[in-house]
């Protein structure tokens, strides 16, 4: 029988290159499974059903919540995003590492659920450079800029709440030491709980032999 | 300045190559220091002052427990042994990572002490296993093989109450294992809570200029 997976929640600032780091942990090992979220907002260009998102109806939406098949959901301007529940745990009992990118207040909520969940928040090493990765991409006006600037002041509050805490500084090391931070998730002894429990069984036969 | 190292406390049963692996640690990697117990013991052919153990009268020992110089201390057999508090803190300050190999009280008291300790215990893959490395060493009687089983047997009912697990298999894969799970310790949101009161405060003006 294999080994449950571990459930990895990971979350950051906009432009702390998170998307890049799952990308990474995806591509480089083999023991990961990206888990898609669901969403009632509309398809961009280029975005695939069932690869980007699970693009569903908010009737549909209301269904899921109904059957509780979600593992936690929210709504931001008006559209609904969630967790379908079924392919995560399918996932963790095939023995992967499932990775779910979520925001700070969706993450919090599947940590008070299962609490042996791994909470991981990605950062630059500091405000200045966030703020430089944001104008570096040309893509956003100031506005955007500050207004993301505003969120990641409000998602720092909750840092302190999560597991690791990931620098992303040079990306090859954020990647190396992100996999080490889960790897070691697999040794904790709620994981190893059967190895122990065989070992004291085995073991105890030299107590009562004397 | 530099980031305090982490204190870690390495337990395992007899037979389980804790030594073994805490050497490849100090030698594979530059971030380690190992830190050096107190005893009242006779020095065993072969032992340095200094190296091995602190060789010193039991006069000696009362008068560093009195000053508070131990980290912790026990009794095993008529003599004492303990941990001396300078040199942890001084290699701790300096950055590296202490590592303490003591037996399970010993441990649980620094444990409750220090909560930041990083309590790892080392066991082979069965008691089975166990079993065959005592008696492959062709050392020991089968008296002795049997007390430490008995011994072994006392220690795995402490093995929930450690932080991670180190199952010694492949020594290889243990070594890079118990590294990365040491290397994950620094990550944790006390380690990095500089880190962190930076990014609030650097990000706190762009809420304010609003």
């Amino acid at each position: 029988m294999k080994n449950e997976g571990t459930l990895i929640v990971l979350s950051g600032f906009a432009g702390s290159g998170k998307g890049t780091l799952v990308k990474r942990l995806l591509a480089d090992y083999n023991q990961y499974a990206l888990s898609i979220s669901m969403t009632t907002r509309m398809p961009r260009p280029g975005e695939e059903h069932g690869k980007s998102y699970f693009f569903v109806t908010k009737e549909e939406f209301q269904r899921t919540i109904d059957r509780d098949g979600l593992l936690e959901y929210a709504c931001y301007c008006d559209n609904f995003y969630g967790t379908p529940k079924a392919y995560v745990e399918e996932q963790l009992a095939e023995g992967k590492d499932v990775i779910l990118e979520i925001e700070v207040q969706g993450a919090l909520q599947i940590k008070e659920k299962f609490p042996k969940t791994l909470l991981l928040f990605v950062t630059p090493p500091s405000a200045q450079e966030l703020k430089a990765r944001l104008v570096g991409r040309g893509t956003e006006t100031e506005e955007v800029i500050n207004k993301r600037m505003r969120r990641a002041s409000e998602e720092a509050k909750c840092m302190p709440l999560y597991d690791y805490i990931i620098v992303n500084d040079d990306l090859e090391e954020c990647v190396k030491n992100t996999h080490c931070i889960i790897q070691a998730s697999h040794s904790t002894p709620d994981r190893v709980s059967k190895l122990i429990d065989n070992l004291k069984e085995e073991l105890s036969s030299f107590s009562e032999g004397e």
